[in-house]
């Protein structure tokens, strides 16, 4: 058997929760087989199938997370014909582990792109699963402590072509000099929007108030416009105003100082805003107090 | 003092959640007592009080547990008479610790049956109580903590007879060559619907295509039927169909694609169902595409 | 440099969630620079930027903490001037870090008060945080990990007044021989609802049956009084009676057999009750059963 690198860390995500045992059992197959390794929880939180959700928490996560083997888990399609795969990034620094359904994909390109890539076909290194709806257990978690125990990535399965993985799918936003059509990629706990726009995606014409149309796909109206001021920290925020700040993964977030953003603009991941330099923006002095309105009817 | 076996991990399943700081000091309590034992969380999302639950949690997940002490708590008679009792299995390999009200029967049984059993009377091995509100951090931990140092099961308390011990109560099917009357066991966070019913368990007579009977106990009617396909994966129930699926412990369970079939047939465990042959299943090819049909008044 | 001890233990408590990655990145930095460290999540389920609740959890757990480092997350003004502060408890055997808001207070005074105390100032100890808002990444959890490592204290920044950090503020209870107007500190998962009333503060005079008045601000009737029975064990609340017991932390908890007592009395945490001597508890013999009076309108 060709040994490879030997690894002390599986970073775990997952769609499981922590409802049911679903963690706790693939952490004791770690544990079992790979007793020197440390299991680190990057989150379970990931919504039930939410591949996108998951790939891109695996993305914001991977410049942080200590060398070693990903153990990735949102996998609508187990028991398919969709690949189980293993798939080596950084010269082998790590080894990102899961599902071939694009939830590895952004981070892998994060992380450098893929190295060598195998499939997760040989049965000598996976659990015999009673029943097939539990890949986690029987094919990923033992392929993570097989991976840190020095089992070389070639020995756990077919050679596959990095090129023929499902990319995963980051949407771009729209911009001109006038407007930006952005995507919500991201609501955190604390209610604030994460935009597929970068700190440095707005036109310097933009200025400190920033337009935010919601756009509301069933209502002819077109949505309804909110006013954001640009800020550094939600404290900046207080009295009620909504901001847009460079959040801790350098995209712009819409957040409010204490308030969830997401539940006072109707705003969740998937949900398209169209940004624009405020029309007001020119007149308002450098000191003037950003006004919260309320969108509610009363 | 005798010396027994030192174990290296303790395997914590309980009903505390993790809104609270019950499971964190619990866990401070193994890590300052026994530094070299790493702990794991199977699960703390047992429902508060839920015994039964957290007994079938237990058992799932009792083969895939590593060698060590199992630290179990879901405890509604804290503070009263019930024993708290620690279960050698397996020769020693293992050794349960919880509360003596069936929480840890159907593991030790899944785990060839108890060796020897002591009830924890052992105040030296016991944090002194302030309130006697939080069994998990004053006996229980404890308890688990001091059995990885190699403290021996008979220091910890009087030993008691296995067969004195509290039963746990798994419900087994009603099942002829007609009909399996079954019991919901468990549902997932995913809305899958696992049944008392092993994979062998239903005729080879009932073919493909099952009828499921849903009684509502306050429904003169008798309840509504449903059909369902047997179906290796979720992905074959694409379109909407509920499936019948062999699932993770090798138990039949209500399943659907990316969906909860829990919401969508109402079921929540505890509940009864009827499962039959389908009157309709000699007509359909082999081909032929399940249809669902909703039971939701439109 | 300075060396200063070396840890072993890092204690994890914030508002974080486990929805997110917060917590799973916190413990990836953790783990990369101090790979020897342990991290103990002693919890993230405090409510979004509860500073209050945080402490009080902080404060009871302390006592059960592993010697070592605490790392405490709850943070609103993050990004502001608030500062971020690491202080040395019990002649350095612990460390807490955290933000200078009041969240470590109550758990260094329980801790025996601090001893040496910095501001986090010093960049070398830092991650290079893109946006400011995850001070947890980006200035805690390194902190807590150069600690680890054997950084002496006074490395990590500027040596700043103990007296000039922000008290914690727990509220007193009013008690005189007749009443004592309490206020609600802590609902837990299970619905025990824990005054800020010590086991040993009510007046003897007060026998076993005690009313709780419950203030409905909003209330000109000026709210509802319950019987409640002073019990040692949910159990001997069998029926549905309301008890007040005391609970793992030493403090008298309004309480219910398997219900949740915070949804049977409508009380959170902040909300105000009124002990008092049970007018009808003189007439009742020791061996009387409480009974439940429901107050909800039929």
């Amino acid at each position: 058997m060709a040994m490879g690198r030997r690894y002390d860390t599986v970073s775990f995500l997952s769609d499981y929760g922590h409802q049911d045992e679903f963690v706790g059992v693939c952490t004791s197959i770690v544990r079992e087989l790979a007793p020197h390794a440390r299991l680190i929880d990057l989150t379970h939180g990931i919504a039930p199938f939410d591949v996108r959700a998951g790939s891109l928490a695996l993305a914001r996560s991977i410049s942080y997370v200590a060398s070693g083997v990903v153990l990735a888990v949102v996998d609508p399609g187990v028991a398919t014909s969709r690949r189980a795969i293993a798939v080596e990034v950084s010269d082998g620094e790590g080894v990102l582990v899961g599902p071939d359904n694009g939830l590895l994909a952004p981070a892998v390109s994060m992380a450098g792109g893929a190295g060598r890539c195998v499939q997760l076909t040989n049965a000598d290194y996976q659990l015999h699963a009673i029943g097939a709806t539990f890949a986690g257990r029987d094919v990923f978690a033992p392929a993570a402590a097989h991976l840190c125990n020095g089992v070389d990535l070639m020995e756990l399965g077919d050679e596959v072509d990095a090129d023929l993985l499902l990319p995963g799918v980051i949407p771009l936003p729209q911009a001109d000099d006038a407007s930006v059509i952005a995507q919500v990629l991201w609501v955190d706990r604390f209610g604030n929007v994460q935009l597929n726009v970068g700190s440095d995606d707005l036109a310097s014409t933009f200025g400190d108030r920033i337009d935010v149309r919601i756009s509301a796909p069933t209502d002819p109206s077109g949505g309804v416009t909110r006013s954001a001021v640009r800020a550094e920290s939600f404290a900046e925020l207080a009295g009620g105003a909504v901001g847009l700040v460079v959040d801790s993964s350098g995209m712009l977030a819409l957040a409010m100082d204490q308030r969830s953003a997401s539940e006072e603009l109707a705003l969740d991941a998937g949900d398209q805003v169209t940004l624009s330099p405020s029309v007001a923006s020119n007149d308002a002095g450098p000191g003037s107090t950003p006004q919260p309105v309320s969108i509610r009817p009363s």
